[in-house]
Protein backbone atom coordinates (compact mmCIF):
# COMPACT_ATOMS: atom_id res chain seq x y z
CA UNK A 1 0.00 0.00 0.00
CA UNK A 2 1.61 3.20 -0.85
CA UNK A 3 0.87 6.19 0.81
CA UNK A 4 0.65 9.71 -0.46
CA UNK A 5 1.90 12.76 0.93
CA UNK A 6 -1.25 13.68 2.07
CA UNK A 7 -2.40 10.72 3.87
CA UNK A 8 0.81 10.44 5.64
CA UNK A 9 0.07 13.87 6.82
CA UNK A 10 -2.50 13.07 8.51
CA UNK A 11 -1.97 9.76 10.14
CA UNK A 12 1.37 11.01 11.62
CA UNK A 13 -0.17 14.41 13.26
CA UNK A 14 -2.85 12.50 14.20
CA UNK A 15 -0.49 9.83 15.99
CA UNK A 16 1.85 12.31 17.33
CA UNK A 17 -1.61 14.52 18.32
CA UNK A 18 -2.96 11.73 20.36
CA UNK A 19 0.56 10.99 22.04
CA UNK A 20 1.83 14.13 23.57
CA UNK A 21 5.35 14.27 24.84
CA UNK A 22 5.83 10.79 23.83
CA UNK A 23 8.55 10.20 21.94
CA UNK A 24 8.02 8.74 18.81
CA UNK A 25 11.13 6.81 16.77
CA UNK A 26 10.76 7.96 13.16
CA UNK A 27 11.47 4.18 12.28
CA UNK A 28 8.01 3.64 13.40
CA UNK A 29 6.59 5.77 10.06
CA UNK A 30 9.51 5.17 7.94
CA UNK A 31 8.22 1.31 8.50
CA UNK A 32 4.55 2.06 8.26
CA UNK A 33 4.91 3.96 5.17
CA UNK A 34 7.88 2.08 3.15
CA UNK A 35 9.26 4.90 2.97
CA UNK A 36 12.75 6.67 2.63
CA UNK A 37 13.71 8.84 6.14
CA UNK A 38 14.38 11.62 4.47
CA UNK A 39 10.73 11.80 3.01
CA UNK A 40 9.92 11.20 6.53
CA UNK A 41 11.45 14.09 8.26
CA UNK A 42 10.10 16.88 5.05
CA UNK A 43 6.76 15.36 6.72
CA UNK A 44 7.36 16.30 10.16
CA UNK A 45 8.92 19.05 9.57
CA UNK A 46 5.73 20.18 7.24
CA UNK A 47 3.96 19.25 10.55
CA UNK A 48 6.42 21.22 12.75
CA UNK A 49 5.95 24.02 10.76
CA UNK A 50 2.19 24.05 11.16
CA UNK A 51 2.38 23.70 15.07
CA UNK A 52 4.73 26.40 15.44
CA UNK A 53 3.08 28.82 13.42
CA UNK A 54 -0.53 28.31 14.83
CA UNK A 55 0.86 28.32 18.75
CA UNK A 56 -0.26 24.71 19.30
CA UNK A 57 3.49 23.63 20.76
CA UNK A 58 6.11 22.37 19.29
CA UNK A 59 7.53 19.24 16.95
CA UNK A 60 11.23 18.32 19.25
CA UNK A 61 13.54 16.16 17.18
CA UNK A 62 15.73 13.97 18.66
CA UNK A 63 18.80 12.80 16.92
CA UNK A 64 20.46 9.46 17.47
CA UNK A 65 19.70 5.83 17.22
CA UNK A 66 17.46 6.08 20.29
CA UNK A 67 15.83 9.25 18.98
CA UNK A 68 12.86 10.33 17.09
CA UNK A 69 10.04 13.36 17.28
CA UNK A 70 7.80 14.49 20.51
CA UNK A 71 4.84 16.85 19.96
CA UNK A 72 5.08 19.23 23.12
CA UNK A 73 1.73 20.85 23.31
CA UNK A 74 1.48 24.23 24.37
CA UNK A 75 -1.08 26.79 25.33
CA UNK A 76 -0.67 30.65 24.26
CA UNK A 77 -1.65 33.43 26.45
CA UNK A 78 -4.45 34.29 24.54
CA UNK A 79 -6.17 30.66 24.72
CA UNK A 80 -5.60 30.61 28.24
CA UNK A 81 -7.39 34.32 29.33
CA UNK A 82 -10.23 32.85 27.31
CA UNK A 83 -10.21 29.36 29.31
CA UNK A 84 -9.82 31.43 32.56
CA UNK A 85 -12.28 33.73 31.30
CA UNK A 86 -14.66 30.38 30.76
CA UNK A 87 -14.00 28.81 34.50
CA UNK A 88 -14.65 32.32 36.17
CA UNK A 89 -18.35 32.55 33.94
CA UNK A 90 -18.70 29.06 35.00
CA UNK A 91 -18.57 29.81 38.49
CA UNK A 92 -20.14 32.74 38.87
CA UNK A 93 -23.56 31.30 38.21
CA UNK A 94 -25.49 31.11 41.19
CA UNK A 95 -26.10 28.72 43.84
CA UNK A 96 -22.98 28.02 43.94
CA UNK A 97 -21.69 28.71 46.85
CA UNK A 98 -21.80 25.38 49.76
CA UNK A 99 -21.91 26.02 53.49
CA UNK A 100 -18.41 26.62 54.84
CA UNK A 101 -17.08 28.95 52.15
CA UNK A 102 -16.77 25.89 49.57
CA UNK A 103 -17.85 26.10 46.09
CA UNK A 104 -19.94 23.39 44.08
CA UNK A 105 -17.31 22.34 41.62
CA UNK A 106 -18.53 18.67 40.48
CA UNK A 107 -19.87 19.99 37.18
CA UNK A 108 -16.58 21.39 35.95
CA UNK A 109 -14.46 18.53 37.59
CA UNK A 110 -17.00 16.68 35.56
CA UNK A 111 -16.79 17.97 32.01
CA UNK A 112 -13.85 16.42 29.93
CA UNK A 113 -14.10 19.39 26.98
CA UNK A 114 -12.84 22.06 30.14
CA UNK A 115 -10.76 19.89 31.73
CA UNK A 116 -8.47 19.17 28.59
CA UNK A 117 -8.38 22.65 28.28
CA UNK A 118 -7.47 23.41 31.87
CA UNK A 119 -5.46 20.42 31.96
CA UNK A 120 -3.34 21.63 29.01
CA UNK A 121 -2.72 25.46 30.69
CA UNK A 122 -1.68 24.09 34.05
CA UNK A 123 0.50 21.32 32.04
CA UNK A 124 2.01 24.47 30.06
CA UNK A 125 3.12 26.13 33.30
CA UNK A 126 4.77 23.10 34.47
CA UNK A 127 6.30 21.45 30.71
CA UNK A 128 9.77 22.44 31.43
CA UNK A 129 9.59 20.47 34.77
CA UNK A 130 11.36 17.50 35.13
CA UNK A 131 8.40 15.35 36.73
CA UNK A 132 7.44 11.38 37.54
CA UNK A 133 4.38 11.76 38.57
CA UNK A 134 1.09 14.26 39.57
CA UNK A 135 -0.05 13.45 42.99
CA UNK A 136 -3.74 14.48 43.63
CA UNK A 137 -6.10 13.83 46.52
CA UNK A 138 -9.61 11.82 45.99
CA UNK A 139 -11.68 12.39 44.83
CA UNK A 140 -12.58 15.68 42.97
CA UNK A 141 -8.81 16.20 42.42
CA UNK A 142 -8.44 13.22 40.10
CA UNK A 143 -9.79 14.27 37.24
CA UNK A 144 -7.95 17.50 36.81
CA UNK A 145 -5.05 15.52 37.97
CA UNK A 146 -5.45 13.16 34.85
CA UNK A 147 -6.19 15.73 32.66
CA UNK A 148 -2.80 17.71 33.35
CA UNK A 149 -0.98 13.66 33.05
CA UNK A 150 -2.46 12.69 30.05
CA UNK A 151 -0.57 16.14 28.24
CA UNK A 152 2.50 15.57 30.13
CA UNK A 153 2.23 12.23 29.75
CA UNK A 154 2.86 11.48 33.38
CA UNK A 155 1.12 8.93 35.74
CA UNK A 156 -1.30 10.00 38.53
CA UNK A 157 -1.07 9.19 41.95
CA UNK A 158 -3.81 9.31 44.22
CA UNK A 159 -3.79 10.15 48.12
CA UNK A 160 -7.10 8.61 49.85
CA UNK A 161 -8.55 10.16 52.83
CA UNK A 162 -9.46 6.64 53.84
CA UNK A 163 -7.88 3.26 54.09
CA UNK A 164 -9.15 0.54 51.65
CA UNK A 165 -8.09 -2.96 51.53
CA UNK A 166 -8.00 -2.15 47.48
CA UNK A 167 -4.73 0.15 48.34
CA UNK A 168 -2.62 -2.61 49.34
CA UNK A 169 -0.08 -1.39 52.00
CA UNK A 170 -0.22 2.16 52.50
CA UNK A 171 1.92 4.95 54.07
CA UNK A 172 -0.19 7.51 56.34
CA UNK A 173 0.35 10.96 57.96
CA UNK A 174 -2.11 12.71 60.20
CA UNK A 175 -2.67 16.41 59.32
CA UNK A 176 -4.34 19.67 60.69
CA UNK A 177 -7.00 20.81 57.98
CA UNK A 178 -6.25 24.46 58.23
CA UNK A 179 -9.96 25.82 57.99
CA UNK A 180 -11.66 23.52 60.53
CA UNK A 181 -8.52 23.14 62.77
CA UNK A 182 -9.21 18.74 62.73
CA UNK A 183 -6.85 15.95 62.51
CA UNK A 184 -7.37 14.36 59.52
CA UNK A 185 -5.69 11.41 58.09
CA UNK A 186 -3.79 11.02 54.32
CA UNK A 187 -3.18 7.27 53.12
CA UNK A 188 -1.07 6.26 50.30
CA UNK A 189 -0.38 3.47 48.84
CA UNK A 190 3.25 2.11 48.91
CA UNK A 191 2.99 0.89 45.35
CA UNK A 192 2.22 4.01 43.42
CA UNK A 193 5.03 6.01 44.41
CA UNK A 194 8.74 5.75 43.66
CA UNK A 195 10.75 6.40 46.26
CA UNK A 196 12.47 10.08 45.04
CA UNK A 197 10.02 11.03 42.47
CA UNK A 198 9.85 14.39 41.21
CA UNK A 199 6.07 15.48 41.63
CA UNK A 200 3.65 17.95 40.32
CA UNK A 201 0.57 18.32 43.26
CA UNK A 202 -2.50 19.45 41.67
CA UNK A 203 -5.72 19.64 42.90
CA UNK A 204 -9.37 21.24 42.51
CA UNK A 205 -9.63 23.87 45.71
CA UNK A 206 -6.88 25.30 47.72
CA UNK A 207 -8.49 27.56 51.17
CA UNK A 208 -5.63 27.61 54.20
CA UNK A 209 -3.80 24.86 52.06
CA UNK A 210 -3.90 22.04 54.90
CA UNK A 211 -4.79 19.32 52.79
CA UNK A 212 -1.61 20.45 50.15
CA UNK A 213 0.76 20.73 53.75
CA UNK A 214 -0.55 17.27 54.37
CA UNK A 215 0.26 16.14 51.17
CA UNK A 216 3.68 17.62 51.75
CA UNK A 217 4.15 15.80 54.68
CA UNK A 218 3.28 12.68 53.09
CA UNK A 219 5.20 13.42 49.94
CA UNK A 220 8.67 13.80 52.30
CA UNK A 221 7.66 9.90 53.92
CA UNK A 222 8.09 9.30 50.01
CA UNK A 223 11.49 10.84 49.64
CA UNK A 224 9.88 12.64 46.88
CA UNK A 225 10.51 16.50 45.68
CA UNK A 226 7.37 18.53 45.18
CA UNK A 227 8.45 20.64 42.15
CA UNK A 228 4.98 22.34 41.66
CA UNK A 229 1.89 22.89 43.30
CA UNK A 230 -1.44 23.92 41.21
CA UNK A 231 -5.14 24.54 42.19
CA UNK A 232 -8.11 25.47 39.73
CA UNK A 233 -9.43 27.76 42.68
CA UNK A 234 -8.29 29.62 45.50
CA UNK A 235 -10.21 30.98 48.15
CA UNK A 236 -8.24 34.25 49.29
CA UNK A 237 -10.01 34.71 52.65
CA UNK A 238 -7.30 32.45 54.03
CA UNK A 239 -4.84 35.39 55.89
CA UNK A 240 -2.23 32.65 56.77
CA UNK A 241 -1.48 30.64 54.27
CA UNK A 242 0.57 27.28 54.86
CA UNK A 243 1.31 27.00 51.19
CA UNK A 244 3.23 29.88 49.75
CA UNK A 245 4.72 28.67 46.36
CA UNK A 246 1.54 28.03 44.14
CA UNK A 247 -0.01 28.58 40.88
CA UNK A 248 -4.14 28.75 40.78
CA UNK A 249 -6.43 29.25 37.57
CA UNK A 250 -9.03 31.78 39.55
CA UNK A 251 -9.24 33.45 42.56
CA UNK A 252 -12.33 33.43 44.88
CA UNK A 253 -13.32 36.25 47.23
CA UNK A 254 -15.43 38.47 49.57
CA UNK A 255 -17.46 35.58 50.34
CA UNK A 256 -21.16 36.44 51.71
CA UNK A 257 -22.51 32.66 52.79
CA UNK A 258 -25.74 34.70 53.96
CA UNK A 259 -26.16 37.17 50.58
CA UNK A 260 -24.85 33.69 48.18
CA UNK A 261 -22.46 36.26 46.81
CA UNK A 262 -18.54 36.15 46.25
CA UNK A 263 -16.01 37.61 43.51
CA UNK A 264 -14.00 35.31 41.02
CA UNK A 265 -11.28 36.83 39.52
CA UNK A 266 -7.95 35.41 37.58
CA UNK A 267 -5.49 33.65 40.02
CA UNK A 268 -1.60 33.87 39.17
CA UNK A 269 -1.57 31.25 36.72
CA UNK A 270 -1.82 34.17 33.88
CA UNK A 271 2.12 35.51 35.10
CA UNK A 272 2.90 32.78 33.52
CA UNK A 273 2.26 33.30 30.05
CA UNK B 1 -1.92 34.72 5.81
CA UNK B 2 -2.42 32.20 3.09
CA UNK B 3 -2.14 28.46 4.74
CA UNK B 4 -1.09 25.86 1.92
CA UNK B 5 -3.32 22.49 1.86
CA UNK B 6 -1.14 20.45 3.79
CA UNK B 7 -1.13 23.04 6.20
CA UNK B 8 -4.70 22.91 6.21
CA UNK B 9 -4.51 18.96 6.62
CA UNK B 10 -2.39 19.46 9.99
CA UNK B 11 -4.68 21.70 11.60
CA UNK B 12 -7.71 20.79 11.09
CA UNK B 13 -6.52 17.17 11.63
CA UNK B 14 -5.09 18.07 14.81
CA UNK B 15 -8.68 19.94 15.48
CA UNK B 16 -10.80 17.43 15.09
CA UNK B 17 -8.63 14.42 16.99
CA UNK B 18 -8.53 16.75 19.83
CA UNK B 19 -12.49 17.06 19.91
CA UNK B 20 -13.99 13.72 19.09
CA UNK B 21 -17.75 13.41 18.91
CA UNK B 22 -17.68 17.30 18.51
CA UNK B 23 -19.56 18.78 15.55
CA UNK B 24 -17.46 21.27 14.23
CA UNK B 25 -19.19 23.80 11.88
CA UNK B 26 -16.84 23.69 8.16
CA UNK B 27 -17.29 27.76 8.51
CA UNK B 28 -14.96 27.47 11.61
CA UNK B 29 -12.22 25.99 9.04
CA UNK B 30 -13.87 28.55 6.06
CA UNK B 31 -13.03 31.99 8.40
CA UNK B 32 -9.53 30.88 9.75
CA UNK B 33 -8.64 30.09 6.45
CA UNK B 34 -10.10 32.03 4.23
CA UNK B 35 -10.48 30.03 1.86
CA UNK B 36 -14.03 28.24 -0.23
CA UNK B 37 -16.19 25.65 1.75
CA UNK B 38 -15.57 24.04 -1.63
CA UNK B 39 -11.54 23.80 -1.29
CA UNK B 40 -12.31 23.21 2.57
CA UNK B 41 -14.44 20.15 2.15
CA UNK B 42 -11.81 18.52 -0.10
CA UNK B 43 -9.25 18.72 3.08
CA UNK B 44 -12.05 17.12 4.97
CA UNK B 45 -12.36 14.12 2.30
CA UNK B 46 -8.55 13.76 2.55
CA UNK B 47 -8.74 13.44 6.18
CA UNK B 48 -11.66 11.51 6.08
CA UNK B 49 -9.84 8.79 3.73
CA UNK B 50 -7.12 8.61 5.87
CA UNK B 51 -9.29 8.15 8.86
CA UNK B 52 -11.43 5.55 7.23
CA UNK B 53 -8.39 3.49 5.15
CA UNK B 54 -6.20 2.78 8.54
CA UNK B 55 -9.26 2.01 10.91
CA UNK B 56 -8.80 5.43 12.84
CA UNK B 57 -13.03 5.28 12.97
CA UNK B 58 -15.12 7.64 10.88
CA UNK B 59 -15.60 11.58 9.89
CA UNK B 60 -19.28 12.14 9.57
CA UNK B 61 -20.31 15.21 7.83
CA UNK B 62 -23.60 16.75 8.19
CA UNK B 63 -25.54 19.04 5.69
CA UNK B 64 -27.53 22.09 6.68
CA UNK B 65 -27.74 25.68 8.51
CA UNK B 66 -26.16 23.67 11.54
CA UNK B 67 -24.51 20.73 9.79
CA UNK B 68 -20.29 20.60 9.76
CA UNK B 69 -17.77 17.55 10.50
CA UNK B 70 -17.46 15.09 13.15
CA UNK B 71 -14.73 12.57 13.68
CA UNK B 72 -16.06 9.54 15.44
CA UNK B 73 -13.11 7.22 16.61
CA UNK B 74 -13.46 4.03 16.39
CA UNK B 75 -11.04 0.70 17.62
CA UNK B 76 -10.29 -2.13 15.33
CA UNK B 77 -10.49 -5.93 16.70
CA UNK B 78 -7.09 -6.30 16.33
CA UNK B 79 -5.87 -3.32 18.32
CA UNK B 80 -8.68 -4.17 21.14
CA UNK B 81 -7.20 -7.91 21.04
CA UNK B 82 -3.81 -5.82 21.51
CA UNK B 83 -5.46 -4.15 24.65
CA UNK B 84 -6.75 -6.86 26.72
CA UNK B 85 -3.21 -8.18 26.02
CA UNK B 86 -1.69 -5.49 27.40
CA UNK B 87 -4.23 -5.56 30.65
CA UNK B 88 -3.91 -9.07 30.79
CA UNK B 89 -0.09 -9.44 31.10
CA UNK B 90 0.04 -6.13 33.73
CA UNK B 91 -2.26 -8.12 36.16
CA UNK B 92 -0.25 -11.33 35.90
CA UNK B 93 2.37 -9.21 37.61
CA UNK B 94 2.90 -10.89 41.08
CA UNK B 95 1.56 -9.73 43.99
CA UNK B 96 -1.57 -8.10 42.55
CA UNK B 97 -3.75 -10.52 44.34
CA UNK B 98 -5.24 -8.35 47.93
CA UNK B 99 -7.29 -9.46 50.91
CA UNK B 100 -10.84 -10.47 49.60
CA UNK B 101 -10.18 -11.65 46.54
CA UNK B 102 -9.48 -7.77 45.22
CA UNK B 103 -6.66 -6.87 42.87
CA UNK B 104 -4.55 -4.10 42.93
CA UNK B 105 -5.98 -2.00 40.20
CA UNK B 106 -4.26 1.69 41.54
CA UNK B 107 -1.46 1.69 38.92
CA UNK B 108 -3.44 0.90 36.22
CA UNK B 109 -6.04 3.65 36.83
CA UNK B 110 -3.37 5.85 37.14
CA UNK B 111 -1.73 5.29 33.89
CA UNK B 112 -3.33 7.80 31.40
CA UNK B 113 -1.53 5.96 28.17
CA UNK B 114 -3.20 3.13 29.24
CA UNK B 115 -6.81 4.54 30.14
CA UNK B 116 -6.83 6.42 26.58
CA UNK B 117 -6.37 2.73 25.23
CA UNK B 118 -9.33 1.24 27.41
CA UNK B 119 -11.28 4.17 27.35
CA UNK B 120 -11.39 3.86 23.18
CA UNK B 121 -12.23 0.42 23.43
CA UNK B 122 -15.26 1.04 25.86
CA UNK B 123 -16.10 4.34 23.90
CA UNK B 124 -16.38 1.95 20.56
CA UNK B 125 -18.75 -0.59 21.88
CA UNK B 126 -21.43 1.89 22.89
CA UNK B 127 -20.31 4.60 20.25
CA UNK B 128 -24.30 3.94 18.68
CA UNK B 129 -25.70 4.36 21.90
CA UNK B 130 -27.71 7.74 22.53
CA UNK B 131 -26.38 8.78 25.50
CA UNK B 132 -26.10 11.50 28.15
CA UNK B 133 -23.54 10.85 30.58
CA UNK B 134 -20.51 8.44 31.94
CA UNK B 135 -22.02 7.22 35.96
CA UNK B 136 -19.19 6.02 37.99
CA UNK B 137 -18.37 5.49 41.44
CA UNK B 138 -16.15 6.89 43.96
CA UNK B 139 -12.54 6.33 43.89
CA UNK B 140 -10.37 4.50 41.42
CA UNK B 141 -13.87 4.33 38.27
CA UNK B 142 -13.03 8.22 38.27
CA UNK B 143 -10.07 8.48 35.68
CA UNK B 144 -11.69 4.96 33.51
CA UNK B 145 -15.10 7.09 33.39
CA UNK B 146 -12.95 10.55 31.71
CA UNK B 147 -11.27 8.26 29.10
CA UNK B 148 -14.38 6.95 28.10
CA UNK B 149 -15.77 10.38 28.40
CA UNK B 150 -13.29 12.01 26.69
CA UNK B 151 -13.68 9.73 23.51
CA UNK B 152 -18.14 9.97 23.76
CA UNK B 153 -17.56 13.55 24.43
CA UNK B 154 -19.39 13.21 27.50
CA UNK B 155 -20.00 14.36 31.45
CA UNK B 156 -18.75 12.48 33.64
CA UNK B 157 -20.99 11.82 36.89
CA UNK B 158 -19.47 10.67 40.27
CA UNK B 159 -21.25 8.51 43.06
CA UNK B 160 -19.86 9.00 46.52
CA UNK B 161 -19.98 6.19 49.29
CA UNK B 162 -19.91 8.88 51.76
CA UNK B 163 -21.85 12.70 51.79
CA UNK B 164 -19.33 15.92 51.58
CA UNK B 165 -20.48 19.53 51.80
CA UNK B 166 -18.89 19.60 48.10
CA UNK B 167 -21.53 17.81 46.69
CA UNK B 168 -24.34 20.35 47.85
CA UNK B 169 -27.84 18.74 48.30
CA UNK B 170 -27.96 14.88 47.12
CA UNK B 171 -29.89 11.49 47.07
CA UNK B 172 -28.60 9.09 48.80
CA UNK B 173 -29.82 4.64 48.78
CA UNK B 174 -28.67 2.31 50.76
CA UNK B 175 -27.18 -1.06 49.43
CA UNK B 176 -26.39 -5.02 50.13
CA UNK B 177 -22.78 -5.44 49.13
CA UNK B 178 -23.07 -8.48 46.86
CA UNK B 179 -19.59 -10.05 48.56
CA UNK B 180 -19.83 -8.50 51.94
CA UNK B 181 -23.48 -8.66 52.57
CA UNK B 182 -23.05 -5.66 54.35
CA UNK B 183 -25.23 -2.40 54.02
CA UNK B 184 -23.15 0.06 52.48
CA UNK B 185 -24.77 3.67 50.96
CA UNK B 186 -24.35 5.68 48.06
CA UNK B 187 -24.60 9.12 47.11
CA UNK B 188 -25.33 11.64 44.26
CA UNK B 189 -25.46 15.37 44.54
CA UNK B 190 -28.41 16.30 42.72
CA UNK B 191 -26.78 18.67 40.56
CA UNK B 192 -24.60 16.54 38.46
CA UNK B 193 -27.57 14.29 36.41
CA UNK B 194 -30.28 15.42 34.78
CA UNK B 195 -33.86 13.63 35.25
CA UNK B 196 -34.18 11.01 32.62
CA UNK B 197 -31.05 11.23 31.12
CA UNK B 198 -29.47 8.35 29.46
CA UNK B 199 -26.52 6.86 31.17
CA UNK B 200 -23.46 4.31 30.93
CA UNK B 201 -21.99 2.90 34.19
CA UNK B 202 -18.55 2.52 34.13
CA UNK B 203 -16.20 1.06 37.08
CA UNK B 204 -12.68 -1.01 37.38
CA UNK B 205 -14.12 -3.64 39.40
CA UNK B 206 -16.68 -5.88 39.46
CA UNK B 207 -17.67 -8.89 41.83
CA UNK B 208 -21.30 -9.74 42.74
CA UNK B 209 -22.10 -6.82 41.11
CA UNK B 210 -23.26 -4.99 44.59
CA UNK B 211 -22.14 -2.06 44.10
CA UNK B 212 -23.28 -1.87 40.45
CA UNK B 213 -26.52 -2.44 41.69
CA UNK B 214 -26.70 0.11 43.79
CA UNK B 215 -26.06 2.71 41.00
CA UNK B 216 -28.48 0.56 39.33
CA UNK B 217 -31.28 1.76 41.69
CA UNK B 218 -29.97 5.30 42.33
CA UNK B 219 -30.43 5.88 38.76
CA UNK B 220 -33.88 4.94 39.14
CA UNK B 221 -34.07 7.50 41.89
CA UNK B 222 -32.59 9.74 38.79
CA UNK B 223 -35.72 8.27 36.38
CA UNK B 224 -32.04 7.30 34.65
CA UNK B 225 -31.80 4.82 31.96
CA UNK B 226 -28.72 2.70 32.30
CA UNK B 227 -28.03 2.00 28.51
CA UNK B 228 -25.36 -0.49 29.47
CA UNK B 229 -22.30 -1.40 32.19
CA UNK B 230 -18.97 -2.01 31.69
CA UNK B 231 -15.75 -2.97 33.53
CA UNK B 232 -11.94 -3.14 33.29
CA UNK B 233 -12.00 -6.72 35.52
CA UNK B 234 -14.48 -8.96 36.44
CA UNK B 235 -14.24 -11.64 38.86
CA UNK B 236 -15.71 -14.88 37.77
CA UNK B 237 -15.81 -16.75 41.02
CA UNK B 238 -19.08 -15.27 41.67
CA UNK B 239 -21.96 -17.75 41.52
CA UNK B 240 -24.98 -15.42 41.59
CA UNK B 241 -24.59 -12.23 40.03
CA UNK B 242 -26.88 -9.53 40.60
CA UNK B 243 -26.13 -7.58 37.03
CA UNK B 244 -26.19 -9.77 33.92
CA UNK B 245 -25.72 -7.51 30.88
CA UNK B 246 -22.60 -5.85 31.25
CA UNK B 247 -19.45 -5.84 29.16
CA UNK B 248 -15.51 -6.49 30.97
CA UNK B 249 -12.17 -6.09 29.57
CA UNK B 250 -10.58 -9.25 31.36
CA UNK B 251 -11.97 -12.02 33.69
CA UNK B 252 -10.50 -13.18 36.77
CA UNK B 253 -10.94 -16.54 37.87
CA UNK B 254 -8.95 -19.58 40.00
CA UNK B 255 -8.17 -17.23 42.99
CA UNK B 256 -6.44 -18.50 45.32
CA UNK B 257 -5.46 -16.47 47.65
CA UNK B 258 -2.92 -18.36 50.04
CA UNK B 259 -0.70 -19.19 47.17
CA UNK B 260 -1.40 -15.63 45.59
CA UNK B 261 -2.63 -17.33 42.27
CA UNK B 262 -4.68 -16.64 39.62
CA UNK B 263 -5.96 -16.51 35.77
CA UNK B 264 -7.04 -13.59 33.87
CA UNK B 265 -8.95 -14.36 30.57
CA UNK B 266 -10.03 -11.65 28.32
CA UNK B 267 -13.78 -11.00 29.01
CA UNK B 268 -17.06 -10.47 26.62
CA UNK B 269 -15.88 -7.18 25.36
CA UNK B 270 -13.92 -8.92 22.12
CA UNK B 271 -17.22 -10.15 20.68
CA UNK B 272 -18.61 -6.68 20.61
CA UNK B 273 -16.01 -5.97 17.82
Amino acid sequence: MRYKRSERIVYMTQYLISNPNKLVPLTYFVEKFKQAKSSISEDVQIIKDTVVKEGLGSIETVAGASGGVRYRPQMQREEAEAVIQEVTTLLQEKDRLLPGGYLFLSDLMGNPTLLKKVGKLIATIYMEEELDAIVTIATKGISLAHAVASVLNLPVVVIRKDNKVTEGSTVSINYVSGSSRKIETMVLSKRTLKEHSKVLVVDDFMRAGGSINGVMNLMAEFKAQVKGVSVLVESKEVKQRLIEDYTSLVRLSDVDEYNQDFEVEPGNSLSKF
